[in-house]
Order: C-alpha cells, then sequence, then structure tokens
C-alpha cells in the first residue's frame, strides 16, 4: 500500500487555500456549494500543490485501500436473528468483488464506539470510502463526514436526514402508502403497527405516511415503537391485541417481530389470517419458513447492489453523484394476510 | 500505517539463510518442525538483521493492519437465508471490537477467486491474520497458508485436514453421537440424514460417526449428500419420504434445509413430530420460526468468539498457540421430535 504522505491531501488544499474541507471537496468535484471566487482559488491551489484533476484520481488510486467501511452497532444477538441486513451486505459484497473490493466490518458496542471508529478510519485512511445505515435526526456521523469529504460517504437514508451526503433512499413513503392500501383493498378497517426506532429517520417518514394515509381511508391506526428486538415484537402484540378495540391487521418494521407477533396471536388461539392479518416491512427468507408463512414488503437486493455500487466507485474517484432511489418496495403476497370477512 | 518495508520480514530472513519461510517461523516462535541446526542457523541470521525476539513484536505491531480476513464463497442467497454464519461473525466480531480490530470481508464468486483473493492479501500485508471455513481434503488454501506463515491462519476445521497450521475444531464426531443416542433413546430405529457436501473435512466426520453409531445401535441409516441449499433439503426429503422403507427421524446438516424438510412433510399431510421427527444440525434463530419449531444441535456461539478471539492475537504475536476444540455441541429439544409410538 502505497504511503498517504505521497500525495496532495484534501486537507493540504484546504490549509493552504484558507478554506474548509468541504469547500475543496465542492471545488474540485465541480459540485455546488461554493462561490465561483472560492472555486477559482481552490483549482489555483490545488494546482499549484501538484493536485490536477487528471493526477487526482491517478494518486488517489495509488492510495486505495480497496476497502469500504461499514460499523455495525446491532447486537450480535439481533445480527443473528435478521437475515436482512446479512442479505444486504452479500448483495453489495458480491458486486465488490468484481472491482477486487472488500467489506471493512467493524461491529461496534454503542454510537460513541461507532463514531470513534469511524474517526480512526479517516484519520488513518482506513477505508476508500463507508456504508451509513440507519440514520438518527442529528446524526453525529453525517457531521463527521460532512467534515471529512476525502472519505466519500453513502448514506442509506432519506436526503432530509443526511446533510449534503450523498444518499441512496428507499422509498419508504411509497412503501407506506402500499401496505396501507393493500390492507384497505383487503377490508381492513383498523390495522396497528409495530414500528422501528423512533430516532430514525425511515421510521419518521413511515410513521408521518401511515398516519396521513390510514386518516385519507378513514382506518383506524395504532402504532408502538420498539427496538427490533424479536421480545419486543411479543411484547408490542400482547399490547396491541389487549386493547378493547383490537386492529384486524398488523405491519410490522421487520421480520422477525411479525414472526414473534405470528407466534403471539397463535398462542391466543386467535387464526391467522382468518381472525388477524399479519405483515412483515423487509422480506427475506425467514418469512418463507413460518406457517402460514409472511406476507411482506419486499426490496430488490440483488439490484440494489448493482445500483450501489457504482456510485461508491464514482464517488470514490471524485466524481459527482446524484443522490438516488432504491428500486421500488413491492408486496410479496403470502398465507398470513387476507380479505376481513366480517367487519369489527 | 507504518510501511511494510521498514521492518525485516520473515521472507527476509527465510532468504538469507536459505531455509523456506515455514522453517523461520518455526525457529522464530520455538514450535517443532525444524532441527536444531537450523533453529540455530535461523536465530543467527534473524539477529543480524535487527529481528530479535523483542523487537519482532514491535515491528509487527507498527505494520498491523488491525483486520482479520474472511473471504465468503458462498452465494448471497445461502448467506441471506442461513443465519448461522452471520451469527458467528458478529459473535467474533464483538470480541474483536475490544482491541479496536475489523473483519475484512470478501465476498468471492469461486474457490479460484477465494484463492486468488487470498494471495493478494499475502503480497499486500491487507491483513493481520485470516479466518478459514469449510475446508475440503486437500484444500489449497491451507498449502497457501502453510507457506506464508507470516499471515496466521487460524481454520475451523479437524486438524487432519489442516496440516500444520492451528485449528479450532468443533467436535463434529461427539455432536454426531450425541445425535444419533437421542434418537435412539426416543425409540427411533431408521433415520435418515440430508447433510452437507462431501468434500467438507467435517463432512467427512460426520458421515463415518454417523455410520458407526447407526450399527453400533442397530439402526438403519440413509444418507444424502447436498450443498445445504433450500432446494436441496426440499429434494433430498422428498427422495427420502419416497423410499419403499421410510425413516421415521431426519437430521439436516443446516437449519435451512430442515426448514424445507418440515413444509415438504406438513405438505404430504404427514404430522411432525407424531409421524416423523425432524432436527437441525446448527441451532439458530429461524429453528424457533417454524411450527412446530426445530429441535437442534447447538453450539455456544458468544463462548466460541471468546475463545477464537485470544487465540487470534496469540497468532498475530507470534506465540505458538495449540490446536482448540469449540465448545461441546448440545441438544436443544423443541417441538420438532418426538418418541416414537408405533415401530415400523
Amino acid at each position: 500500500m502505497a504511503s498517504a504522505k505521497s500525495k496532495v491531501t484534501i486537507t493540504d488544499v484546504a490549509k493552504a487555500a484558507g478554506v474548509s474541507n468541504s469547500a475543496v471537496s465542492y471545488a474540485l468535484n465541480g459540485k455546488p456549494g461554493v462561490s465561483e471566487k472560492t472555486r477559482k482559488r481552490v483549482l489555483e491551489v490545488a494546482d499549484s500543490m501538484g493536485w490536477k484533476p487528471n493526477s487526482a484520481a491517478k494518486a488517489l488510486s495509488a492510495a486505495r485501500t480497496h476497502s469500504i467501511g461499514v460499523v455495525m452497532t446491532a447486537s450480535s444477538k439481533l445480527l443473528g436473528a435478521e437475515p436482512y441486513f446479512m442479505e444486504l451486505l452479500a448483495g453489495i459484497g458480491v458486486e465488490l468483488e468484481k472491482e477486487d473490493y472488500s467489506l471493512l466490518l467493524r461491529f461496534a458496542r454503542d454510537e460513541t464506539e461507532a463514531l470513534r471508529v469511524h474517526r480512526n478510519w479517516i484519520a488513518a485512511g482506513s477505508v476508500d470510502a463507508v456504508l451509513i445505515f440507519n440514520v438518527e435526526i442529528g446524526d453525529a456521523r453525517v457531521e463527521l463526514y460532512q467534515q471529512h469529504p476525502e472519505v466519500p460517504a453513502l448514506v442509506f437514508s432519506d436526503p432530509s436526514v443526511s446533510g449534503t451526503l450523498t444518499t441512496v433512499s428507499s422509498n419508504d413513503a411509497d412503501g407506506a402508502r402500499q401496505i396501507v392500501r393493500y390492507l384497505h383493498d383487503l377490508g381492513h378497517r383498523h390495522i396497528a403497527r409495530v414500528a422501528g426506532p423512533e430516532r430514525f429517520g425511515h421510521t419518521y417518514i413511515r410513521d408521518r405516511v401511515f398516519n396521513e394515509e390510514t386518516s385519507n381511508y378513514a382506518m383506524a391506526y395504532d402504532c408502538l415503537h420498539s427496538d427490533y428486538l424479536p421480545e419486543e415484537g411479543r411484547e408490542c402484540t400482547e399490547r396491541l391485541l389487549s386493547l378493547p378495540n383490537t386492529p384486524t391487521a398488523i405491519v410490522y418494521d421487520n421480520d422477525v417481530m411479525t414472526v414473534e407477533g405470528l407466534h403471539v396471536a397463535l398462542s391466543k388461539g386467535l387464526r391467522v389470517p382468518d381472525d388477524l392479518s399479519l405483515m412483515s416491512w423487509d422480506d427475506s427468507y425467514m418469512c418463507t419458513a413460518t406457517t402460514p408463512s409472511l406476507t411482506a414488503l419486499a426490496r430488490d437486493i440483488p439490484k440494489l447492489g448493482e445500483k450501489i455500487v457504482p456510485m461508491l466507485y464514482a464517488m470514490i474517484d471524485g466524481k459527482h453523484v446524484d443522490n438516488q432511489l432504491e428500486p421500488n418496495y413491492h408486496v410479496v403476497t403470502r398465507g398470513s394476510t387476507a380479505a376481513l370477512h366480517i367487519e369489527a
């Protein structure tokens, strides 16, 4: 691996030009965000230091680590239980392999520790780019990578919570609309949802659209928030099924909680789907393992991998990359949902 | 990261002393495998080049990448479906994190490609050590890492197929004995097994012990081999259930195939466990998702992570590490197995 000291870094140019790292990155990559005056000065300084558009990519290439960093903060218990994340990483990894790239995977016990890992990676030049998942509103990782455009960060979130970073966003609003319409068309007029953590940007979007759409259709809607864990899937289902007016369908924000919800319902003598329909947001092999199998909102993960990896390479090459939308969600109908026979 | 050129490597010493890399490693680490004469010459040469036992660890430490390499050749489909491997990696990753180590994860499309990745990692010094899974008899990776002791390899396999490399082996013989005894004690006298690929060392050991133990107990035993994939779990179950004499219990070498076997049995109108007992070798969350839930042979994965990681650090420090056994398997009894009511 070439020494990082042999190349002119964005930080060097920023210091010499007296501007921020972000400003240098915007200027060199032809992105908006700096005045024409600043852009001109940065380009002059970069040029005088030997950083030229044509040599930049080459210099970067020599210093490349050929790895993409991912820090996981989920517990190993959840990572083992929830196949979705592994499926996504494998989908990306299979594409990365074609250009000799690896995933550098770090397990961090909490978010403070995760942030420390990211800082170290930036300081040591350990990775060519990072993938960031589960962005919270005001996320410190977004702030950090905005200050360090020399390590491109691709964020899996809505652009509204990702500052100036490049995003690939799942169309959560569309997904929520598809679910509400699907259940409405089956005749359900009172649905419930066991959502993910309120602190995540995508949970916020789903919450809002579920509220709006159920209201548009004049459906009753209950929502409880969880941390995605199996035991919370059970507890939330118990609570929803003890309400004076129980819902006729429940949607869960992951597959594991849906499995647990199914077991709670069956243990109470409810027939699924005759008495209660259940549905999982995110599909996985697990959804086919249960009896009945679980209707799910699915992503096309191989297609997602094919979409993301070229974005990463372009970002590593210092090119401007537009925010993109994931391939659309679609409902995969299985045995756990049915038309409502008798309305409550 | 310090330049690799600033330190004396094992290869440098090997060249100067006119011996193999392995011989240098054995000599420097006080391992058997070289004559006293060779050991003496290697130590003299190493010393004259500035490689001293005390400075070696320090030099190595400066050149460390703080990452442990894993190349996965399983398809992304299987990786998504089979939670076991992710659970194991997370169990190891959580322990590694305490010392600031990451996993470098590469997805390779086949074994030739995997070998190329390993060669590149060795040449570039990309990782401090590697983990090797699913070792085949005469595995080229074993050969490669024997030639490159400067990158320690911890092999998850029986020592019989791992040459001079350090192993952590699951007690597959004991696991197989536990399963046969468990099913025998439930009254089963004709069992079948859907095994993993015959090319894997651990499949060979399981095959042998299943044969011996069923023979000792005078039980009939059928075995089909698979590639662990869901569709093969289905096909093998179909075949086993079309035999003139069908088994009363089937064991599968992974959880996913057990799930598929359950679905095939239920679709044929068989009651599980009343008509047919099913059992999974390897436990995971998936085994609790089905109805009935699946009896499984389980490993203690957090304990395994705690055992492996200190071995890795010692190997990276150039210390001699003995082969070790994984924590023992144990049977987790769930709803898919029962005592045989009427013998066939």
